[in-house]
């Protein structure tokens, strides 16, 4: 627990799994002497009131960005232009604006245009999450342990980027620095093309005419039920992902399709020893990932076993 | 516990995670009044012996199926052939020779005409595991709430079926039947395929050049981590996967590529509903395979998260 609050006045525009998560860990690490809660939807903004995740609550953003230090927009990125320009106008000079949003460059693109001078606006990225969405499914320590990536624009003030970096920090996120491309590259591979696959497999396997619906639920602990998790992920935040990291995201695909097709062909042809060595190289990065901290090594994600396994009845 | 064994004499052939579970549960349960163990790896057998997992250990596997009621081979299909060739000769009149191979019609066509007569041979496939290999990733609930599918040839003795099917079920695993040409479909979409996916991912991840394997492990937790669990898989044991459910892949995957060229073309086109539909549908599989209890609700799979998430050290 800091002895002084890292940031006075904390304003959160959006309250799902992520502006949820950043109001409990603020609270539970005292992080923001007032914490400002803004959401578009009245329900869920109703809904942060009863959790008691914030201080105040506002339906209209520019309300709530009032007098803010620091002021962190966690919407769909399809959502950040609106938002910055109806935030733009209220922000006070010297505030820090951030956001959480998976694509950085399309944020900077909408996003900067609307915000005045005197503002620090430093795009980030919390590499966090669950399947599952909205304010009551956020949680305290979503980013302890884990990589909050930073794509500050050059000439940013140093003071404001260290400011923000604190903050997450007080979060328990380790901070890294990068350019707003690279970072759109990085998480095409790490998150928007797995997703992609995820969806894609779950729907191909919904669409076979000779194997059910229920012969798929019965028997995917075969491997399949790994795929739904990302795949039961928010529909219009992993819309909005695509259609703003197209670039990337269809330069990965590229060549992840092109590495399947030799993959059929070894196949195809009984190509033994080229489906070996890939599966052996492919085991020790699972061991890589373990070892950098960003995996449990427990069997089965440490899935429970027995009885009880996934029955919410027992 | 059953007051009398199912089965006299067990004997397992092979000893890795299926075998050693297999074991496991056999003796929690108190399924079997012996439990004859062989493997072709000297080191395995020491080690499956030093666990104390059977009640005699045999490097021959002639030897190990003499006199055995119930035998059950555990061991990459590829090696099904030459093990029924094996133990062909020392089976005793009306065993039942059961397998745990994720393919079936080429298990039969491998074992079936190595097989005596008098011996009932019940092709099974417990749709169960974790990415460990060997007898110590063994563990005796790994079957509980699983199925166990069985693939009798037409013409199989009923009370030899249910014989064995009561064993899988003092296992704590569900049966279903089906032949084993719709198995190696099934087990396509809900396993192989995803399999090959995640294996593809992986590799295509660490072939590229403009994104550090260091940073492809830092941002894992965005999707891609989620994809090297079964990628870490014993490469020996897919390796023959593959190449002995050639026709069925080639078939599924054919299936999912189309469709992800109509999702990159979705996306190259910016249509957003059509994406929004599908990542919709996919969230609604998960529910049900939730609710067919064979997946956990907790998010994240129920992984750890706070500090201690994935660091070994702590």
């Amino acid at each position: 627990m800091a002895d002084t609050p890292i940031i006075d006045r904390l304003a959160l525009i959006g309250i799902g799994l992520i502006g949820s998560s950043i109001a409990r860990a603020a609270k539970a690490n005292g992080l923001a002497g007032h914490i400002a809660i803004s959401s578009r939807t009245a329900a869920t903004l109703a809904r942060a009131e009863e959790l008691g995740l914030g201080d105040s609550y506002h339906e209209d953003a520019g309300e709530a960005v009032k007098d803010a230090d620091l002021v962190i927009v966690s919407v769909p990125v399809g959502a950040s232009g609106a938002v910055a320009a109806a935030i733009g106008p209220h922000l006070k000079p010297g505030a820090i604006v951030s956001d959480a949003g998976s694509v950085k460059t399309s944020v900077v693109r909408q996003m900067a245009p609307e915000l005045p001078d005197g503002v620090h606006f430093i795009p980030a990225h919390p590499v966090a999450g669950t399947e599952y969405s909205g304010p009551d499914a956020g949680f305290a320590d979503l980013f302890e342990n884990r990589w909050c990536i930073l794509t500050p624009l050059p000439g940013t003030e140093a003071q404001a980027i260290e400011r923000l970096s604190a903050f997450w920090r007080g979060c328990g996120a380790d901070i890294e620095i990068m350019s707003a491309e690279h970072h759109d590259l990085v998480l095409a591979v790490t998150s928007h093309i797995p997703h992609l696959i995820a969806y894609n497999i779950v729907g191909t396997a919904d669409d076979l005419e000779a194997v059910t619906e229920t012969e798929v639920m019965k028997f995917s602990a075969g491997g399949f039920r790994d795929f739904t998790r990302i795949a039961a992920s928010d529909p219009t935040m992993w819309r909005d992902v695509f259609l703003h990291n197209k670039e990337a995201v269809l330069e990965v695909l590229g060549r992840f399709t092109e590495d399947l097709f030799a993959l059929q062909r070894s196949i195809r042809w009984g190509e033994g020893d080229e489906l070996f060595e890939l599966f052996s190289r492919t085991r020790s990065i699972r061991r890589g990932i373990i070892e950098a901290g960003q995996e449990t090594e427990a069997p089965d994600f440490g899935r429970p076993h027995g009885k009880s396994d996934g029955d919410p009845a027992e």
